[in-house]
């Protein structure tokens, strides 16, 4: 399935995966979530060739991801950053679900290197299935039920 | 980076996609949370090649995302089929955040295609940070923090 197709996907998933799948993209979010901004300083960390890169930053700023803004550091020409949007932002739930699962499931001798806490309390946190009444729910209780706009609904 | 840099990777997201970053095993493992075991089911789900669904559940299975067991249809020769372990159901998660993202920013008309419910209330479930006290967090509240684990580490 090419960008294309799954961009009109009917699953989000898959139309998540045509914004997002591509090679280098998550790694792109992270270092954006870690409060990178700058080109060169996303080209720096992930030693990404420069083409990709900005291939990369312009399909997130297309898609409503990022934005890219001009600055100029006094005596140099201008340069571009790139932030995210709040759409952007609410990426990071995505992104620490990956980190606790491979925290858990592929871990490395030196342990995490990162750890999430809430900024006002200093309080750890993880990524979790909640209901409506905040309470959290064990992946296994949760049932995925196809709505009248799948392809193959089953029925009510 | 390619699988082999991504799985040797300080950062765990990076691990993780050494395992689900190709082409194809985020809708796999989609299928998988659905409840899909067969292979023929993948293969006709997903009009996926034969030969690459198979190198990706292959993959799947090396990196105790799923399991394979062979079963035999009366009046059949023996098939297999493929079962997300504990690990994998795990991943249930990060899928639900993704189609929790696309659904509110990549929507399509007809709305979403699937919606997640507790098994045993019926009540709407969706993918947050939580403290550890139970409490929803906004991603915005949410601080990255580098362990001393982390190559870039810059100190207390």
């Amino acid at each position: 399935m090419n960008k294309e197709k799954l961009l009109a996907n009917p699953c989000s998933i898959a139309r998540c995966l045509g914004v997002m799948g591509e090679r280098w993209t998550f790694l792109i979010l992270r270092e954006a979530v870690d409060g990178t901004t700058r080109f060169a300083e996303f080209r720096d960390a992930l030693g990404i060739a420069s083409d990709v890169l900005t291939e990369r930053l312009t399909n997130l700023v297309e898609h409503g991801v990022m934005v890219r803004e001009a600055y100029r550091d006094p005596g140099h020409r201008v340069r571009y950053a790139y932030k995210l949007t709040p759409a952007g932002r609410e990426l990071h739930v995505v992104l620490g679900a990956l980190q606790m699962w491979g925290d858990e499931h592929l871990p490395r001798e030196p342990g995490p290197t990162i750890e999430r806490r809430v900024r006002a309390t200093d309080r750890p946190v993880h990524v979790a299935f909640i209901d409506d009444r905040g309470r959290e729910i064990d992946p296994d209780e949760v049932a995925v039920l196809r709505t009248t706009a799948h392809p193959h609904y089953l029925g009510a």
